[in-house]
Order: C-alpha cells, then sequence, then structure tokens
C-alpha cells in the first residue's frame, strides 16, 4: 500500500462491539485520523447501578485507545476487578464483570450526562481522555434498545448477552425508542461528508441493525458506496451469538445469510476465503464481492483487511 | 471487669465519624451485639457521581466489622483506589477518595435505595453483608444535610471538609431538611427500649448536633441516663476541625465549650486526665463529672474507654 494511499478519503464505519472495533482499529491505522468517524451501535447500553454502561462504545473507544483487553475483547488490558468483587460478596449483582479502571469510564459519564451533556458529548470528553483523535459517535443520543424476543420472553439485550450467556432460544428481535429515536446531528454529518461507508465485521441484528433502523440512515448510506465484512466465517461467527441466532431463526449460518440482510443499503460485501464457494450466491442480491482475509488476529491483520476494504471502495465498486 | 457485667443493658450509642466509631467498637466488645445499637450521623451523606456516600454509617461499619482502614480511620484496610485514579484522569472529581472496595458499598446502597429500600434497610443489608450483629442505624431516613457558614459561602459538609479541607472560616451551621426530617422509627424504638444513651466523642456542631436536632430526640434521650464522652483533650480535638471550629466561632476549644453543647441533655460527661483542672467548670452545667483516659488508640483502650463510661453510668449517676 502507497503511504497516504487513501489520506483523501473521508469514511464512516458503523460498529458493534469486539469486531467492529478490530476492523475501525485497521481503519485507523490507514486513514488520517481527522477522516475517519465510526458510529457506534448503543442499542445494548444498559444500567447497573444506576450507571450508563455502554459496551460497544467503550470497546471502540478502548480498542482505539489501544488499551482493550486483548484476550476477552472487552474492558480494559490489566484492569482489577476489586469493586465488583466486593459488590457480588454483598449480593449485588456482578453478572456485568465492571473492571475498577472501567468502571471509572461509567462513573464519569454517568455524572455528565446528570449534568445535561449528551451521550455523544460524553464520549467525546472520554476520547479526549483517553486520546482516541479519530471521531467515534453513538449513533445516536435518544434511547434506544434492542428487545430480544426468546422462548423466556423478552429480555434486555444484555440481560440476553450476558447474564443468560445467549442461551435463550431468540424467536426475534425489536427496538425498544423506536420511532421517536432519531440519528444524530453528528452521525447524518458524518454519513453527508462521507465518501464512502463501511459496515464492520458486527452482528446484523443487533449491531448494525439497529444504527440502520435509525429513521433516514439506511438510504443515506445507501446514497453512496457502501460496503460490508462479512460477520461469518465458515459458517461460524468469530465472537458472539450471531451463527446460533440465524439457527434459531431457521435460518443457515452463513456469510450468504449475513449479506442478505444488507440488501438495499450496500453495494460490495468481503466474503472470507474459506467461503469462496458461495459468492455467487451473494452476487445473486446485486453486491459485488471481494474474497479477502476476513480473519483478525492481531494488528497488522486488522490493517491488512482494512486496506483491502478501501481498495474494494475504490477500485471493485467502480466497475 | 467481670464477664457479663453489662449484659442485661440496653444501650444507644450516638455517633460521628471516626471517634464515634471508635468508641462503639469499645462498648461492641463488653455489650452483647443484640444489646447495643449505634445510632449514626447521616448530615455528612452526600452524592458523588450519582452515589449515596454516607462517610459516617460506613466508618461505624467498617470499623465494627472489622475491617476499616487503621491509618486513616475512613475506607477499608488494604483498599485500592484504581477507579478513582482512573477518574482522576478522565477529569472528574477525585477529592473524595473511593477506594474500589469500599465503592462496592456505595453502589449496592445506591441501586437497593433506588429500589424503594430506606437508608435504614439498605444499612441493615449492608451491615448482615459484613458481619456486623450489632444494630447501626441511621438516624434518619429523610434528607438531612449539613450546611457549613463560612467566609467562601455556604458549603455542604463534605464540600467543607474534604474538598476544601476545612479550610475556610466557620461562621455558623444549618440544617437542610429540618423541620421535615424525623428520626426513624427504628431509632425511636432503640431509644424507648435503652437503659442509658451515650454521646461518643464526636463533634457536637457537625456529628451529634445533626442527630440530636431532630425533632424529639433530644427529649427522649434527656429521659433516661445519657452521658458524653469528650471529643476535645487538652484543648486539642483528636480528629477533625472541631478545635478550629471552636476558634472560629470566637469561643474557647476546650472540653467546657463541647460539654456545654450538650446542657439539658446528659446528665454525666467524661473528661479526659489531661483536663481535670476544668471539672469544676463543668460540674457547673449540673453534670457529674468523670475523669478518664479518653484516647483511644488501640482495641484494648476503646474497650476500657466504653467500660469506664458504662460504669460511670450504673454508678455515678445514680447518687
Amino acid at each position: 500500500m502507497a503511504l497516504g494511499e487513501f489520506d483523501d478519503w473521508k469514511i464512516v464505519a458503523l460498529a458493534g462491539g469486539v469486531g467492529g472495533a478490530k476492523l475501525a482499529h485497521g481503519l485507523a491505522q490507514i486513514l488520517p485520523a481527522e477522516n475517519l468517524t465510526v458510529v457506534v451501535n448503543v442499542a445494548d447500553d444498559f444500567e447497573q447501578y444506576g450507571l450508563t454502561v455502554c459496551p460497544d462504545l467503550d470497546t471502540v473507544m478502548y480498542t482505539l485507545a489501544g488499551i482493550a483487553a486483548r484476550e476477552t475483547g472487552w474492558g480494559i488490558e490489566g484492569d482489577t476487578f476489586r469493586c465488583i468483587e466486593a459488590l457480588a460478596k454483598l449480593g449485588a449483582p456482578d453478572w456485568f464483570r465492571l473492571g475498577d479502571r472501567d468502571l471509572a469510564t461509567h462513573l464519569a459519564r454517568t455524572r455528565w450526562l446528570w449534568d445535561g451533556a449528551t451521550l455523544t458529548d460524553a464520549t467525546r470528553r472520554l476520547c479526549e481522555s483517553f486520546e482516541v483523535r479519530q471521531s467515534i459517535l453513538p449513533c445516536t443520543d435518544d434511547l434506544l434498545r434492542t428487545i430480544v424476543e426468546t422462548d423466556e420472553g423478552d429480555l434486555e439485550f444484555q440481560d440476553y448477552f450476558v447474564r443468560r450467556r445467549f442461551e435463550p432460544t431468540v424467536r426475534g428481535f425489536h427496538l425498544r425508542g423506536l420511532p421517536a429515536a432519531l440519528p444524530s446531528r453528528e452521525f447524518l454529518e458524518a454519513l453527508d461528508s462521507a465518501d464512502a461507508t463501511v459496515l464492520c465485521p458486527s452482528n446484523p441484528f443487533v449491531s448494525l441493525g439497529p444504527i440502520l433502523a435509525l429513521p433516514g440512515v439506511r438510504e443515506k448510506v445507501a446514497a453512496k458506496a457502501a460496503v460490508a465484512v462479512t460477520p461469518i466465517i465458515g459458517g461460524r461467527a468469530v465472537k458472539g451469538p450471531l451463527a446460533k441466532m440465524f439457527l434459531e431463526l431457521g435460518r443457515e449460518s452463513s456469510a450468504v445469510e449475513a449479506a442478505r440482510e444488507y440488501r438495499g443499503i450496500i453495494r460490495g460485501f468481503l466474503l472470507d476465503r474459506q467461503d469462496v464457494s458461495r459468492k455467487e450466491e451473494i452476487e445473486a442480491f446485486g453486491f459485488q464481492v471481494k474474497i479477502a482475509d476476513t480473519l483478525m488476529g492481531d494488528d497488522l491483520q486488522r490493517k491488512n483487511l482494512a486496506a483491502e476494504t478501501l481498495r474494494f471502495i475504490r477500485t471493485g465498486l467502480s466497475g
């Protein structure tokens, strides 16, 4: 890759948690910081002990700050868990493992929100403190919550995902907060000034779905070049419940089904080399398909996949 | 002291922070657990990051649980400060040094209060977890806040005490929340069933003053045997701003002035051996005076002072 190959490009990346954070990190290694805006799902945010916890925003922020815990993908590397262990002894819920340093993020954010800041403001302040120079935006400053419909009834997302370890059988999803929730002004401005949008390898139902469900977002993303990176490799999700969700919804767990969720929105799809046999099925959705190594184990793989994604937009979608 | 000398006695101890906690700990070493009720000031409670922090309640609780930090007198021995250090880096207030384990207490309490528990309920739950068998009661479940009137204007107590390190010059005090705040039912019941009340060596203005200011408390305490242990030794407060407050209010910093605050309430006053020359002045308030070693450096000194106090009530006040 020529140095500065993408220096004139403005990219909006739509991201959920760990997978999204990794590709955002790859993009951050290539693009000038001021040219990358990562718009993050907030529909899995929740309240714990009165604190506003934003798992996806924090995962992206910690990842871009270079302090994310490598092994787990969430929280801060080397964090301690003294407070949550003490909470467990007090009989208080400890299923969401808040680290001691991580807790400071939630305490500060909650305080700022109480003082009248928007989540966008609070995120900007946090990013400044963590010296993240890229723009990280919550997709909305309004209430938006994924409700997972399961055989045990409706569950809030973290209740399903962390407390119940995504064991309940999924029947469907809906979003609380729609249609009142609006994309933030900052998000809409970023889409307007972007050259292209990258849909990171995040869960299409519970990570990118909520972002795309905000009024007007789908149309704005579709109006320019947009590509998605597959969240499924060889039938499996790299992390999280996506493969299980597909099966419980009576669908195949495959890149094809993931791609199907983005019809009408994207023009290109990055398919993992393992799944090359499914290429034609995805092309049948009207997408151009690029074969790539989509597993992002280390920083270099993140950077390489980001570069592949940008080149695909620049060259592959022109035809 | 004969074993079981006070086994048939029910005592209510009124306590503020560190001094009160030490004497309460002494009493706890002597009395059957079910016979000791420690009623604690809440007028220095405050909100930090949306959490309800109760410094005096926690100091008494941690002290009776045997986990209080010995050196500082507040917080938990061996606690770490990862969260507050991270908060400082985020530009959030860090003047109140919340330890990581201590923070769990505030998080759990705040959650229970939000769920509808009274502060009395929440304190009982915390005491159960910390295996404190004595009864620790907040003096009220209602809002009660000490406002310190200073040359820099009115300050909430912790703002004056911790953030400003009691540097502003005190002009007076008032309580926010009166006359609406009522003593809790549990507090009134404890007074009704107690044989005597002990006013611990706490600040008469900002620790015991708020407890005694609650409607009806003064009269109930005065109706039975009540003694106070001097919070001033040789003109100095063992800890905290009391001596400075007396001087700024144009009064002498002495045990005599401390005793003066309890006229009409107590019958006996425990004066430190250093201050024996002031005995007659205090007797002039109509109090019986007992000379004792009132400094409580270690557990044995706490126990001895508690025993002296109880014997004084049993024998000294009869005449």
